[in-house]
Formats: structure tokens, sequence, C-alpha cells
């Protein structure tokens, strides 16, 4: 089974063509599919052959003669490794040389490519210490410390306060230096009438804006004079959408046809990666000669970015090698849509789709937020106006104070506020003369596991929510929901009753 | 000069009425303008006169027999201001009751209010202890932390671990209890070649997600070695947007024109609240019977949400004093569009407009990054599909993550986010194969003074880069930008490149 | 089996409250399912009762004692009729009433309404004329156009000159009184390579704008010289989107989940009505306390919006029967989104999705055009910024150009250009240096049968194609297409070569 | 004042090579500004010189011997003009051939250019007759009716009718060959308190859509019998967007300012292009190193869209010649929004800006609608939360129903239903328990002059609305906006009722 050569050519790659004391070495790195390579045929540079006796192997620090290499003494080649190969003689000459190699592997055949690279200067340059082997050790943390001190003139008094071992940091950050402090208030106890979170919780959040927390608080109280917020997660997916590139409409459509007879196959693929992502449904975009497919996953208590990223790439490792009328493939292609607000995201879900809802008694609105249910229905309904025409991804009021404060306090991946920050308010004023109020956030990205939240402070914040670890990640949604709507109900009131601005007056701000 | 009843409604608040020891109080709140309080006519309860003599004010914690108020005896009744009167006699039964009041004011003259109000019943709720006049002391944070234990079952470890004097925080956070601790790594020194920002800087980066430092640092590098990134600043501006509700669209398109025609004495009036702000201009957008009136500041070197909040309460108070038509004034409509994406802000800046951009050296592009300016533009033109039909506020690759992780560490208002997280990414292969890329980030909100800036770890990061502080802004935003176009051309590559996954395999995942 | 009591409100009308010669009349309308009446059990009148031997009901014309209806005499209540109920007596006096009425149905039991209706003034209106019965003959043409002359004092000369039977407007338009004449040119031919159309066609362009016609030409000529334009249907689909209200999200998502173990039923309630619709899928959106449904269907050679709705309705109204959360059920709820461009339309397909594309070779791009593939394509990149910034729904340049003057030759319902104005255009320079370039419009609306496509000039438009009636409508759409393609080329073009004005000024312009 | 290079470039367009009878002949077109040619100093063809004397140049159907152009001999070169030359001598091979020509002319100097061009192929293509000199003759119809006849093989029955002098579409379309007949109905006599419409007016609405004009009759006779539709225009302008491409964003952004400073200038130059259209005001957005001008005008009657494009390619021109940093051009960027729903267009208006209001009371709408003011406004708040979702531009029901068939009645540009499918739908119920309904059109491109308004048809459905010629564009916009909001109310009332389906199945439908 042969990968057609437009596709092949992005599947291997070779390159980092250096001179080194005894002769030349460039890297030839697997990104197609795991492989056995059972041969190396042939090395050309600048189209002159390099004899099979002066090529040595490299892979995973073991160095194996070229001619070591046969179908009886296969080298595994896995996906996504890389072999330098390196060939004694002389050094080349600053500038382009041409690399050719042919190999072959089990279970891709015969196999070659040819590419212009340049020897590469070495440029010295100043950089921030780094050790590639052994990086989050109190030395290397040190090292850098000073390095920042003496780079900027600034002797760190503050950032280089911590209360952990800098070796839990390993694969949340690369040069870990320091910390970054910042202050954790709590609001709350708020009572939350959910399916998973059920009770009342008090609710860390991490910000440095002033009446904020004031704010949560006062919305806190309404709901739980209430009888506490109701919240309800509705959805959940995770997406990864790879696009793929077709000579014409046609053949994408019917490439769609295709993905749909394949699904099965696919779908074991992709699960093959991970035992929690589950492929829950396929989704298609046809425009041009294009393909967009966004993969939609369940990711258990994981944000599930990467796991989704992985499965989809084996998933389309399969098709490509089953496909041959594919003439580009990209695994990302905007249309995930990862770190954007998008309308797809507030339509169809990413992460998880979350409602909370209460029912404020008219009295309760009054006495407590000096605003009447048809006054500030009133005003939601002109606010609905504003947020259609300013092409707004959010018709309430600031949902992403709340969110962005719990996300920094529980290690979530923050940059996601840029997708979690879309919101729907809906109100109503009941036949009893009551306010209904609900929010839906549809693109709300959280975990209760992995990325961040096995730090220090941040999973101590979600032990105090009991919301670390498994099976966790609904119960954190709705929390997280149910303190939106809170700040919802507090700053809409604010506004309907002219008493925002004075509210941040009161409190002061720090300047 | 008599405000028109609708609109006077509003304007002051009557309420928060409760049992006392001796008789029955209530408040009455001033939301319109400075005032002279010169006469209090007459109280009612359930219709019923209150006898002057059994009246006291409360105001600033002074009281006043209510006969002693007079025109030679007036007592200044400020914007924003409670006064309490205080009726002795009998207390109310629980449930609902109607209040009264009359009185004189200069310059305003007579006015009278009804309202029904509930004796607000007290309930004893648990809450998170707070003092309202003395709340960052070590006493009350230290309190705040045993109750956290007692309520949660978990003693703090890490988050009540902090390396500065909680008065700090003070009018930046409620109930400071202690610390979210988010690592930092460092990247760069990246070389920036802006009108503000000129020279090499290291980066400070806080975030809990794993290869985004080294992502950035890929890019730092292929930036430096093509002589820098080029960062303009090309926009500024901070908005409040409130609207004014009229009879009719013909009332409603009138008073734009009469804004217009007094603009000198509403820039004045907004300008006087600050002596930073400044007015720029005013949009205005019409729907219906609804004028939404967009007030463009800039702020100097603050982020400037408060400040131009204040501004526009001023002038818009001094709109609502000369205008008649006016039947509902709301400070806020969803269209300034404060903590939200939006095509608005993409297209008239919100914060700063910024733009960095880049010609990558054929050779610097293929060495580094394995990819040809081709590929990654072919790439960029099949992402603005996506992009397209997805509706997403950004058709880069992963802006938010930088920036993100700048805003934690420099004291940012993090849920900006929301608006900053759109970008506008332009590629082309020049005439000389090499690669043009920019991006513009059309709302990027920042501060180097006032809001989260002054405090301990955030403004040691500003310091580092000598952002701290006045006259700083557009610095900031340059390297910002800067560093984020270093991230989108190491994510582009890696993507179109196929090398994406594999960037996350190899520094691994905390799980 | 009972309908809840929320919902029936609205599936029985009570109104029409009239005083006749001898005393009242008011009417009963079903909107809920077909329906058997049984007993006409009470009717009051401002809460008194009235006899039943003064009752008489009226239904199609039939008049029968209320007495007379019973188990064994029962009279059919189809959805959507009405019953007459004539109370002699006295007559009511102006102004409000109450009417109440009890009866018995089959199979919904004992029903009972009551609302308040006032006694409408008959008021004497001047309004065209109109004949209920029989309003499509030559005479109540002429009544017509004589109203006309009469009322606004031109007589008419061109609007009444037209060359068909009147009554073959029956169905299509109320008080037909004559014509628009829209000019037709004749573009072509233009070689199609479709699926459905294969071969040269002859375009009939109607439309009152210069340079139109002869710019799609020049755009034709293009496309001819490349081999022609290959065009491709890659999707279809028609949509209703009711909306469904409940207590609580909840009971909303509760309710997706039933709505997807009971899709077998839901299908064939909806199939039922129509031999022609085919229910594809339901696509679901929740936000808050709502339920979205968006029913997708194929629709044959019409365009298919009343098919999809009587579907959806009777679909819903099996929803409706067999769900008892419900609280509220509207027919649609702008998600369908009927007559609106819209992002859903982009992503999802509205009508036909369909693609036209074509590689223009280099020299035929520079000769005819004047332009080079490089510099049309960077102008598409420029104006891909420019769509993105402006929140545009099309990319392109003028697409609804041709679809408006194809839409009105050939009896398309030529509102639809609201969503047909969506388009997504894809330009590349291939390694051979020539231009790819396609558009895809992803929302087109078009039918061969049914609708205006019957009329004279229309059907003899369709004639011409070979595209009127049963099994043309893809035919149809891919001509469309490859027509747009070719304005596209050509304006783009002239843009981008400069010669846009000039193309204007040589055809010059009607004033 | 010399061009700079890469923009005269696109300034003067050389092509058109082909062999004649005695020799060679290809054109040189000036896209540039007024020039006087005052010499041709050389032309090579293939590198080799062709003597002067056996050049000869045609101008406007005059030729010139080369030789006899000098200074005190030139000959004007108008924008936009096609100078031929004509090489006597031998013919040239198929293929390619380098032309190379240079010149002088006053103001511009010395210039001279280079293009390989293609002896074009003549090849013979069937195509539609027609005469570029006197296309619209009654000979030249009917000889493209028998061309249509023979060549798809159906006689023309109906197309072939029309009451008018085909040399009046001579400006409004090419090939003409005969006419669409589109239905016209009338509805009302509307009552509209406007401005400029002030009285009944009858209707004609041109559709082939069932029940279309009886929905617009039914809410006709719900405004009538409120005192009629209240009708504002609130903006008006018609834009062109070109842009301008610089080295990097700091150079785009000093020419906005340089833009600001010249703007009398430009103005000067823009509207010495007309006698009619002004220029309000230019919007700049900036991206990239891309400024996107977007210029506002006013255009009196016509709608604009080619006089704006005059006066700005004018003031462009101007532009062009004064700045040395534009390093691309482009008349068009889709930032006008032209023939597309945009959200530039709804928030800063396209065309006119037109509100239609009115107070419906209570009575009146339930009696003929057959619903409470209640439910039609809680249907509109879900609709509200359907069209935020689903990225619709328009939150009503179908108002682009009577605008498509106003336009198709009165002679508009129907292709402009793209933008003017825009719609924002406000509803409040009033404390007197009314229904406040509005619609406001924010790009509703309309003409009373110019275009197809004079056609025979189009003509008289204007007059009968007394809306035909200047003076009367604003009174046209009232009626429509008016007309579009009785379709409103009735469309929504009968979703809010329930009543839609089968107001549709009454009427019946064709099919």
């Amino acid at each position: 089974m042969l990968i057609p050569g437009l596709v092949l050519k992005q599947m291997y790659t070779l390159g980092s063509l250096e001179n080194v004391e005894d002769g030349v070495r460039f890297s030839l790195k697997n990104r197609l599919s795991n492989a056995t390579l059972t041969r190396l045929s042939e090395v050309r540079i600048d189209g002159k052959p390099v004899p099979l006796d002066r090529l040595t192997l490299e892979l995973n620090g073991d160095r194996i003669a070229a001619s070591g290499v046969s179908p009886t003494s296969a080298i595994a080649f896995p996906l996504a490794k890389v072999v330098s190969v390196h060939a004694r003689g002389d050094q080349l000459e600053k500038g382009q040389h041409e690399i050719a190699i042919a190999f072959e592997t089990t279970p891709f055949g015969s196999l070659s490519f040819k590419v212009k690279d340049a020897i590469a200067e070495k440029v010295k340059r100043t950089s921030v210490p780094h050790d590639k082997e052994n990086d989050h050790t109190p030395e290397m943390v040190r090292a850098r410390q000073d390095f920042v001190a003496e780079y900027t003139g600034h002797k760190l008094q503050h950032v280089d306060k911590f209360s952990f071992d800098p070796a839990t940091t390993k694969g949340n950050i690369e040069n870990f230096t320091g910390v970054a402090q910042i202050p954790i208030g709590f609001a709350g106890p708020i009572k939350v009438n959910g399916e998973h979170a059920v009770g009342e919780f008090i609710v860390p959040l991490a910000t440095t804006e002033g009446t904020l927390v004031a704010s949560y608080n006062r919305g806190i109280k309404v709901l739980n004079l209430s009888g506490g917020v109701t919240c309800t997660v509705v959805g959940d997916s995770m997406q990864r959408a790879p696009v793929f590139v077709f000579d014409n409409a046609r053949d994408a459509r019917d490439f769609v046809k295709w993905v749909d007879e394949n699904l099965g196959k696919i779908r074991e693929e992709a699960e093959a990666t991970s035992s929690i992502a589950k492929l829950t449904y396929i989704d298609r975009y046809l425009s041009n000669k294009l393909v967009f497919l966004r993969f939609n996953y369940t990711t258990g208590d994981a944000a599930g970015q990467n796991m989704v990223g992985r499965a989809t790439f084996a998933a389309c490792s399969w098709i490509l090698e089953n496909q041959d009328k594919i003439r580009h493939f990209y695994l990302e292609s905007n249309f995930a849509t990862d770190k954007k607000s998008s309308q797809i995201n507030v339509m169809r879900t990413r992460g998880k789709r979350v409602t909370a809802e209460a029912t404020i008694p008219r009295d309760v609105l009054i006495q407590n937020m000096r605003v009447d249910p048809e006054t500030l229905n009133y005003h939601a309904g002109i606010a609905n106006v504003g947020a259609f025409m300013s092409g707004a991804n959010n018709n309430g009021c600031h949902s992403p104070n709340g969110i962005t404060a719990m996300f920094i306090a529980t290690g979530q991946d923050v940059a996601n506020v840029s997708e979690s920050s879309a919101g729907i308010v809906y109100t109503e004023v009941t036949p009893e003369k009551d306010l209904y109020i609900s929010i839906t956030i549809p693109s709300l990205i959280v975990a209760t596991y992995g990325g961040g939240t096995g730090l220090a402070t941040q999973r101590e914040c979600l032990e105090l929510l009991d919301c670390y670890g498994k099976g966790k990640v609904y119960k954190l949604a709705e929390i997280i929901a149910g303190v939106v709507l809170a700040g919802e109900i507090s700053l809409a009131s604010a506004i309907s009753s002219l008493d925002w601005v004075s509210s941040h007056e009161q409190y002061g701000r720090n300047r």
C-alpha cells in the first residue's frame, strides 16, 4: 500500500544539515505512522553517492552502521521519531546542498526523497539558560533567576517565591523560573442545585480587579435567597478539525461519503490512541475543493485538546493511507476553533455547554439589588439589540470575569477564556412577576485532571471545591456556571438600576 | 430646570426599609448629580404622614434632625451618597409597605417619590469573614484562611504562601486570602524594533500549558535571525457605550444631531472627571427608538475602563439634565463591548490596536521551522476559509496563548482576553521568495499603571521589561505583539509542516 | 391522552366576537390536530350561560344546531378549520366581553376555554378590489386596474400589458393586476461540465443594471477558453426550525434525548405530509431553557419552504401530543434562517450547496482580462482581510448579481437572494502558474417545479435551459453556479487590473 | 511629479497584440489620469526597434502618424482611453512576443513599459448576436430572439412580449431580447406618517410567492387601525472602499494621518466628478500593512454605487499622485460591502437607514391577528436568541419579502437585497399593554432616479406612489419601510399565534 507522492512529501522530513567534526550529519523524521526501517539503500549529497560504509544511523541514542540494517536486522522507526544520518568524509561548504535518500520500510515499501538544505551557520545567541535533560531542578531555576537579574539589572524579590518543588512543573512549563502571585479572594458559599454539584461551595476567585469578588458575592446572596442556582451540563465536546485539499469539489464531496462509510474504522484508529477520548461524531464542512472535518470527542476529566489532537492525527494517518485523492492535508484549519471565539462554538459547543438558571423572587431582587424584574428585563431587551448590532459573542454582562478568576485559581488553560467568553443570557418576567434569569456558556473548557490542575495552589483550590481528579469535571463546570450567573445578576442589576459606577466608587480602585 | 419624571425615578433610589429598635429606617440614594438638600418636606409610611420631629437624617455618619434642614441650613447631598431616614415610632409588620418622601434641593427644586418596599427579614447566613473597614490586615487574612480550612476541611498549604504585605492588595481584591502561584518561564530575548520598545527583552510567560514557552521561544529565534520584529501601535481607544431610549426614531435621530451640536460641552463634562481621560470621538448607532453612543477615549497608561465609565457617566448626567426627550437611559448597552469578543472591536479598536510584522528570509524559515514560505502561505489561505466559515474572530493560530501568559505575569485584567483574543494574520510570499508575516491585534487591552500592575510579582515582571508606570503602555503593547507574532510563526510552521502534534509529544504533557 | 394546558391554550383560538342581526357570533379555530367534535357542553357570555337551543354551529358553510352534536352525531373538526358559534339573543354592547366555551372531542376529551374579546367596530376602509372566491378573472384584474387609475390618477399603460391568462397566477399572487416587465438579455453560451448540466447553455439574465450582461459574458468567454466550468452540487437541505420552551435546561436537554429516541416516529409523521419531502436529520441547539430543532429535508425539485413547514408542523404536533414538559412551542425561531443571511447557512447549507470551479490558463487570463494570476490572487488575499474585518457573508465580488438576474428570469423566490448572497471564493496560482478559481454558494435556493416556475415567461426561460419540471433542479443549480463564477472572474479581473470603473464608463449608465 | 514604479505599472496597460493585414497592432490604455501625449519615443517588438515611420496611432477613430506627435503637436490621452499602435511590416508568429514602448506625456514626463503578450488565436465562437454600435434596435432584438429559438429549439412566446421601445433599455441591459413578466398585486392603501411620505398609498408588489400580498395586506390593515405607520430616514450613505498596501504598518498608519490632513483636497477631487455626490466622511480601517478607506457619500435620488465609484477613483488618483509610499492600490477591497450582507452595513448604514414603527392597540392586535401583545413580545425574545446563535443578519421575520417585491416593481437593483435583507426588530409591551413594534432597515438601497427606475413599468409603479424622479428617494424609503413593518406584524402574529402554516394552506400554493 503506497502513499500518494504529494502527501508523502509531508510525511517524512529531511533536514538539519550540519557539519560535524568528521563529516556531515542530517536527520530524517517520521511524521507518517509507525514503521520499521529494513534497509538504507542510498544517500547522495549534491548528487554524489556516499558509500554505505561511511554511514551511521543514530536513533534514540543508539548508533548503528547503515550496512547493518536489513530485513532480518530491522530497526523500529516510530511516528515522530528522528533518525540522524552521519556521513563520514569531507565537510560541506556554507550554503545550499542537495541531500537525497532512499530506504525501505515495512509496511510502506521503498521510499526516496530529495531536499535542498543549507549548512546552518551557528550563531552564538544569548538565551535563557536551559538544560534539555534536566530543566526543572532547583539549580536550573536558580541559574535562570540569576540570568534574569544579570540581564535586566533587577534582582527578583517576589517572582522567585513559591511554595512547591519546581520538579512538579515539568510538563506544565519550560524554563520555569518562579511564579506570578495572583491574589485569591473567596466568595460564597453559593448554593448550587446541580446534577453533580449539590450543596454549598466557597469559591476561590483569583483576580487583580477590585469589586469583582464583592460583585459576585452580591449575586451569590441573591441566588441563595432564591433557593440556589440550578446548573446543568447540556453538552460536552472537544474538537480537532483537519482540512483535506482535493483536485476539485467532486472529489471532496465523494471523500465525505467515503468517510461516512469508513466511520467505524476511523473511530477505531482515533480511539486507539487513548483510553479516554471517545469520538462522538465528525462534522463535515465543504467549501471549494476543501473538506474540513471537525472531529468531536468526549475527553473525560481532561480539557482534552492534546488528546484529541493525537486521536485525530492517528485517524487522519489511516485516512491518508487509504485515500489517494487527497492533495494536501493539515491537522488544523481554523475550524476547531481553538483559542478563538467563534459562531461555531456558540452553536455547536466546545468543551462543556452548561446552563445556570434561577428564578429570583421579586422581593428578593428589589430588596437586595434595588431593581425590579421588569426594569432588568427591559434593559436586557435593549442590550440584546446592542449585542446583535455590535457583533458581540455574548449578550450578557461580564461572564468572563468570573470564568477567568476561577480558571486562574483552579489551573485551567486561561487562554481558553477566548472561547469561554461567549455567553447567552435569557431573562423573563414570570407570570408571578418574579425574574427568571439564565445563562448558557456554550464553550466552557475545563478540566479537573491533567494540564495545570495538579500544580500546588491549583490543586488545592480544586480540592476546596472537592473537584480535583477523575469524575469531577461536570461538577466543576456546574459550579463555575453558578458563579457566573451570580455575576450576571449583580452587574445586570447594577446597570439597570444605574448603581454601577457608584459601586466601583465605593470599593475604590487602586489609583 | 427639572428632569423628566421617567428619568428622575431612576435618579434617586428609595429603599432598604428595615425595622430598628425605636422605629423604622430607610434610605435615599442620589444617583443623579451633586445636589444640596434644602428641606425635607414630608414622609409618609403606608399613606400616613410621619411628624417631622420624629425624623432624623443620617449622612456620612452625621445625624441631623429633619426639622433642622432648611435653605439657610442646607446639607450637601453628593452624587452616589445615601441619606438614611430614621423615623421614630412603631415598627412595621413583615411584608410590603409604601414609603413616600418629598424634599427640596438645589438646583433641582421640589422632588417627591413613592415606592413599595418590604421589611427585609434578617437571615443568618454563613459567609466568608469580611471587615468593611479594615479588610486587608494580616489578621483578617488569617481569619479567612481559618474559615476556609474549617468550612472545607482542607487546611491551606500553598494558597496561603505569598511574599508581600496583604495591605497592598487593597483596591485589587476583596476577601483576600492568599494567592494562586502560576509558574513563570522566560522566553527570549526577543529583538523588538518598535517605536517605543527598542532592543532585546526577556519575556515572562505565566502559564501551566506545557510547550507554550518552548513554542514561543522557537518563534523568537526565527524573528531574531530575521533582524527582529517590527511593532507599531496604530490605534488607541477605550469605550463606554450608554444607550438612550426615546419615544420614536425621529426623536432618536434628532438627539444625535443635538449631541453633535453640544459636543464641546459634553467633552468638557467628561474630561472634568479625570486629568488623563481624553474624549476623542463619540460614535453613534441608531436602531429603532434607541441611540447607542459609543464614547471613545484615550486613557494614558491605564487600561481605563473605570476612568471612562466615570467620564461617560458625568457626560450623560449633563445630557440627561439638558434633554427632555430621553425616556430611559442606561450606562451600558453591550455596545462597548466590554469583556466580549465582537466585530466592532475588530473593526474599530478597543484598547490598543497593534501590529507586529517581519519578513523571514526563506533560508531562515526552512532551516529552523522545516517549512518553506509557499507552504506556510498556502496553509494560511486555507485557514482563512476555515476562519471565515466558522465565524471565528481570529484567522491566526493561537495569539491568546502568548497574550494570556503575559497578561497574568504583568498584572493585566486577564478577563480581557475575551476582547484581546481577536487577531488578523496576513502573509505574503515576497518577490524574493521570503515570507512576510504579520498580525494585527485590534483590541489589546493593556496597562502599565493602575489595576493589578502595582502588585508584587506583577510590578516586578513589568520592571524586568522596563514597562512599569507612566509613559510605558505603548512599549508594553509592542513587546506583547512581538511575542505574539513569534508564536504565530512557530505554530503556523508546525501545522503547515505537520510538526505540530509531535512537538507536544516531545515535551510531554503532564498526564 | 391529554395535551398540557399551556400548549393547549395556543391550540384553539376563540375570537372574532361580533354582533349579528339576531344576536352574537364568535369563532373557534382548531390549531392542534384533526379532531371530531362530539358535544358542545356549555357557552357562557360574560359569565351567563347561553341556552343550548339558542346555539348554532357553522362549519364549512353547514349550519348545525348545537344540541344536534353528540357522540353518535359527531362532526369533523379538522386542523386549521374554524367553527362559528352563533348565539341567538341580545346583541352585546361595544367593548370587552368574556366568552367561555366547553366541548368534547375525540381524541382529546373534554376541553374548555375562556377569553376576553371586544365587539369589533366595523370600519369602512378603502381597499383594493378583491373577490375571495374568484379573484383571478380578467374582470377582477380589470376592476383593480381601474381602481388603481382612479385612486392614483395614473392610468396604467405598461403594467397592464402581459401575455398570459391571469388565471395562471392563482396561487402565486393575490390581487393580481398586471406585471413588472424586467428586461432580459442573454449571455453565453457557457460551457458547463456538471454532473447534471453537461454542454453549452445560453443564459437569460433579467436585470436593469447596465454592464451586468456584458460583464458575465466576458467571464463566460474566459471559462469557455479554459474548457468550461466544472460545477458540482455538494449539499442539499431545506429547513424549518421550531423552538420549544421548557421549565429549565434539564428538561430541555432530556427532551433532545427523547427526540433522538423517537426519531423514527417523528420522521414518519413529517414525511406523511408529502410524497417528496424527506427528513434527513434534525439538528438541535440548546440555549437556556430553549431547544431549537432544525429539521433538515430534501424537497425534490421544489424550493420546499412550504413543504417542510407542513412536514415539521405535523412532526411537532405529534411531539406536542406525546411530550408533557413543553411549555411553549413556536414553529419558527429564527434558526431556519429563512430570508436571512446567516453563519449557519454558510456552514450547514440551505437549499443547494454548489461549487463552480475552473483552472484558467495563464495566457487566457492575461490576454482576455489583462491581469496575471498572481495579481488576481494577491488581491483575493487582501479582499479576504476586508471581508473578515467587515463581517461580510461573501468574500467574493458580486455573486448576487448573476443569481438575482437568473432568479428573476426563471421564477425563483427572489427574496431568497438574502440567503443566496453568501459565497466563498477561493483562488490559487497553480504550480503551472495558471489560476485556479472557485466559488461555493452555500445556500442557493432554487426550484424547477412549483412556486413561480410555472408562470409564462419564467417557465419559458427554464425551458430554454431544459430545466423545467421534475429532475432538473441540480442541473439548474449547476448552471447558475457556472454563470456566477464567470461573473467573479470578470469583476475580480477588472478590480485587480483596475479596469473596473472604466468598464462602467464604456457601456455607459442610464443617466 | 512622478508616480512610483509599482503603481505606475498598473496605470497603463499594454496588450491586445494581434496580426493585421499589413503588420501588427497592439494597444496602450491609460488607467492613471488625464494626460497629453507629447512624443512616441520608441517601439520594440521582440527587442527589435520598429522605425517610427512605420507606426501609426489610432485614438477615437483618428489615425495619426507617430512621427507627427510632438510637444507642439500633442494629442490628448484621457483617462480610460485606448491608443492603438499600428506597426506596418511583418506579421508575428503564433505564441509569445515582447512589446516595449517609450513615450512622453504631460504632466508625467517620460514613461516606458515592456510586456510579454501572445498573438491571440482567433477562435470562432457561437455567441448571442450583438452590435457594438447599435444594439437596442428592434432588428437586433429580433435577431437575438431568432437566435435563441434556433439555438434552443424553443420559439419565444412570452419573453418577447413587451410594451415599450427597446431603445429605452440602453444603459440598463446588453443583448436585450425580451422581458420577464413578474406578476404585480396591489396591497393597501397603507397610511404612512413619514416626513416625506404623508398619506395613504397603494403598493405594487411584484412577486410569484402566493400569500405574500395577502400577508402584507393583513399587516397594513392593522397598521391603519393603529393610526398608520411612522417612518423616519435616520441615515444616508453610499460607499466605495479602496485598499492601499504599504511596506509596513507604520507607513500605513502615517498614511491615514496624511489623509486626514488632506481631506479638503481629497473631497474636492471626489466631488469634482459629479454635481450630486457629496463626500460626508472617510472611515479608515487598518490591518497589517493594509489601509482600507471607506468613503461615505450622499448621492441624491440615485442609489449611487457608480457615482461613488467614479468619485472615489478620482480621489484615489490624486492620492496616488501625491503619496510615494503606496505599494499597491485597488479600488475595491470587500469593505464597501457591495452586494453583501455584512456587520458593517448593519452598524454603519449602506443606502438609507430607515425605521418604521407603530404602537398597535391591544384590541386591534387581538381582534385582527388573534394574538396578544405579550405573546408576540415573548416570541420576539426567543427569536432574538435564535438570531443571535445562528448568526443571522436579521432578527425579524421576513422583511426581504416586501423589499424584494417593491424592488422588482419599482426598478431597483434587486441584487441589493443582499444588503437590504438586514433588519433589526424591536418590540415592547407598553405600560398600557399595547404593542410597540418597529423595524430598522440599516442598509436599504433605493433610488427614484437613474438605474432601472426610468423603464416602462418601473417608472409607472414609481409614479403611482408619486415617487419618480428627483427629491423622492426618502419618500420611497419611508413607504417601503412602512410596508415592511406591516409584513413583520403579520408574520410575527401568525407565528406567535401558530396561524402560520394554515395561512399558507388557506391561500393554497401552486402545486
